[in-house]
């Protein structure tokens, strides 16, 4: 027997509709590309969305046709978010600071037939025009004034083209199911792979997102936007914000410690979201100008794991709450947020400290777990680490025309790629990546845990611990440290210091310094490169 | 094109799962029957229900089918809530509170064939016996050492029945659109009809009641749900708080001032829900035993307009937060809740209290309009008052089994009966029932709004306004009212007084004093009956 209720699509332009007609006063605030800030409203956005997505139709974009964008936070990406998912294409949103082989795979992989480009991108997408034959159309997202000259063929510019289109195009109530967005992952190893995001399930990552147990956004927040757009729609932001009737602050490219503390300061933002690179370069001129942060009340900090340092800032010098969080690409983002519980009320600050440093419990709508070698399911004791494994309404259940695709089992539980241990109040946190695990005897050691450790020493600039073949115990960890200008620091000191913190048996074998470390395109360390480089190292242990 | 995301039915088993396996420790507080305090975790109620879905199917309950619940707020009922659903079956919550013939029609009327009962609701049911020949089962939510004796057949003991059950239950993969339960509304008019609600409306529900707009339910709060489990799933607690992982504190039967007031301060509670009559009885304790409540956040109250008074004192002398709320049976329930916005902050405390005098704005998913007689949209300005209509993911299609059914119109707007005026905010404020609005020459005058003014006036204890045929102008208004005892008020008086707070047309034509007024079951005054007994009363203007 059915229910007999309303039926309505989870659609993203259901979002769009209800900010609009709730909320049409509430305030957009980007600081552009051309250096101005623009300001303008819920309403605003409605109505040139619509026109937006009508011109687009009028150009020829079809349902489920690709529409890339290369641009940085503001408010035209955000029309670009709502016109091109609102009208049934997909919003296919390119990470500008990929490598141009990369950017060139992935606009070719995803067809897009038009791209929305920022007029800083103008520059990467003239050098990558030849190899991009399939696309008919360049939006320059910007006024007339503004339109630089290029090589690129069909060329529009964007303000143009929006004056073009209807204020009155009515969003066709699509199958919830239909995609919306297509995300790329940049990983160290292969190609890069897309994700295709549905409306549902966009619509219900919102709604987990403003929960409570979540970031909580509501209509009393002001959100700095840090995290890009072009990272799973801003962590969700430009969905979920929205939803909530939120005031949004865009920063352009403007994303150094200056100019996020004048945001901060001047939009008086509640919330804001980035990466721990972005609020270290806040802290650092927090610390430079004698700052303070009175109206920002919490943080959410996520993309890679927080530190210990960072949360004590916010939270002990600036009275800000850090949310700590996790989640991929390929999880909508959101996966894991880390809220305090009643029960750690009673904790003395140093143990609330070791609770936040996890990267927190699942939202509702995602489910956990972590499973060894032979895919046994570990218990959440908060010391067993084992392969982070996720299933839910925004999981991505395989990703775009991947062939062999093993990422989902059988029972729908995608494998994260990453190492965690969950404690016994349900709190995950990442302790490694799957393949950098070292495995030692039977027994996994994380080599991330082991690179903190390093770092701490204050002799070590930057560190990477890898696993090395051995003929005893399959794999052991070797240290690739780069000392500090001046340091001396030798290998046994180091190694002394790292057995403070470790037992015996997880101590690496070696170290070797080097001059500097590998970084991918997003900054994180490359640790297949250094693997590579040191293939066939021999351990002074192995004999 | 579809998206790559994993499908999962949006559905009531998901919630239990996601809580017994994230937050097994929270607690669920309850007052009994039995007269003592139960506690028991998270952990134990996903337990429990699994044995009663088992026991229950063996008993014979299939998919679809309807079982029916006579019982105050505990854990059994919500143990209850999630078998009967999660099973596929159809929660039918009864309101015991209803007079004798309606709960036999509406049990009758939804066809269960086993209706679970609290032990004080036995005689009450027993007295029924022979009207509801459908019921196959009965059984008494208590243990064996409290089993009461009575003359219904096939009785069973609660815990005996859910000792047989299996804990290793499986909850089935249901479509997110069959039903989940069912409730009747109690209108004056007509017999009473059912809303039957999907899997898929009760979960986006919850979704929306626990974001920060709406009630904000986190796993910081602890909840006492005064308001019924009869009355639509205590306005959805029963999920949405399960689903943020808070503590839940059921009253039992115990709803009056002194045990409500015990229960928020032994237990710390953080939100409460009820209508203003329970905070009525709250106040009148609390002034009587000078208490006060430090760990109360906020209130959320509907049911019937929230009185200015309750709002200050429970804002200016307890501290705690009002959320004034509008909703039905037909819409999930909840509609509509006031939060004031940041532009509200400028306000000084008595046009704040004007704001939150209405009952607020819609919350994510559903939508409101105003219409006139015409159907024609009404403006958002505050003023203009016209029909409530409201459409969303949780608001109804129809009603369960009835025929011409007119209660949805083409285009998915439900009309609620109400009449209501939409400020230039978004704010939405009841001013009347569609059917009590005084009609005069093209005009309406609300009927709410001459009572409230004549209950102002000292020496009225209680008053009615409704309409009363009239040639010239169609209707006008009759103040049918009681006086405080030992005052002899006359109606030039009355109307004097009343005059100083409306325009001059709106003043009503005559008064006529009672000794009582008619009142419904849930003790809403019965104006159909006024409206009866006032049939040809002839007005003095009307000659």
């Amino acid at each position: 027997m059915d229910g007999m209720m309303q039926e309505q699509p989870l659609i993203v332009s259901g979002i769009l509709t209800f900010a609009e007609r709730w909320h049409p006063t509430v305030e957009i605030v980007s600081r552009t590309a051309e250096g101005s800030v623009h300001r303008y409203s819920y309403a605003d956005l409605g109505v040139r969305s619509r026109q937006l997505a009508s011109a687009l139709q009028a150009l020829g974009v079809a349902p489920g046709e690709r529409v890339a964008t290369l641009a940085w936070n503001g408010y035209r990406h955000l029309e670009a978010y709502y016109a091109v998912s609102g009208m049934g294409a997909v919003l296919h949103t390119v990470n500008p600071r990929l490598f141009p082989e990369q950017l060139d795979y992935i606009i070719n992989h995803g067809e897009a037939s038009i791209v929305l480009v920022d007029l800083s991108f103008v520059p990467l997408l003239d050098q990558l025009a030849d190899k991009l034959s399939q696309i008919e159309h360049v939006v320059i997202m910007t006024d007339r004034a503004h339109m630089p000259s290029c090589k690129l063929a069909n060329v529009h510019c964007y303000e143009e083209l929006l004056d073009s289109g209807s204020r009155a195009f009515a969003w066709p109530e699509l199958d919830e199911r239909s995609a919306s967005a297509l995300c790329y992952t940049s990983g160290t190893t292969g190609n890069p792979k897309g994700v295709l995001y549905s409306h549902r399930s966009m619509v219900l990552h919102a709604f987990a997102s403003q929960s409570p147990n979540s970031i909580g956004f509501s209509q009393r927040d002001t959100v700095l936007v840090v995290v890009p757009q072009f990272h799973v729609f801003a962590w969700g932001t430009s969905f979920s914000a929205l939803m909530a009737g939120a005031k949004l602050v865009f920063p352009g490219q403007g994303m150094d410690g200056a100019s996020v503390y004048q945001l901060l300061r001047e939009e008086q933002c509640t919330v804001s979201l980035a990466v721990p690179t972005i609020w270290m370069m806040l802290m650092a001129h927090l610390e430079s100008v004698d700052g303070d942060l009175p109206a920002l009340d919490r943080v959410v900090i996520g993309g890679s794991a927080c530190p210990e340092a960072m949360i004590r800032t916010f939270e002990e010098r600036y009275g800000v709450k850090v949310l700590h969080a996790w989640g991929m690409t390929e999880t909508g983002p959101l996966g894991t947020l880390n809220h305090l519980q009643p029960k750690h009320d009673a904790l003395d600050a140093d143990q609330q400290i070791a609770v936040k440093l996890k990267q927190g419990k699942p939202i509702y709508g995602v489910d956990l777990r972590i499973v060894g070698e032979d895919g046994e399911v570990l218990p959440h004791d908060g010391e067993t680490f084992g392969r982070l494994q996720i299933k839910g309404h925004w999981i991505c259940s395989g990703y775009y025309k991947l062939e062999n695709d093993t990422s989902v089992d059988a029972d729908g539980w995608f494998e994260t790629g990453d190492v965690a241990t969950i404690d016994a109040d349900g709190y995950m946190q990442i302790t490694d990546r799957t393949k950098d695990v070292i495995k030692s005897g039977g027994e996994w050691i994380s080599s991330i845990e082991l690179e903190n450790i390093a770092v701490g020493h204050a002799d070590i600039q930057e560190a990477a611990v890898i696993a090395i073949e051995h003929p005893k115990w399959d794999e052991r960890p070797l240290v690739v440290a780069v000392r500090v200008a001046g340091s001396t620091i030798n290998s046994v000191d180091l190694l002394a210091y790292i057995g403070r913190f470790v037992a015996k048996w997880q101590v690496p074998d070696a170290v070797e310094f080097v001059d500097e470390l590998p970084h991918g395109a997003t900054g994180k360390l490359n640790k297949l490169s250094l693997r590579q480089k040191f293939q066939g190292y021999k351990l002074p242990t192995a004999d």
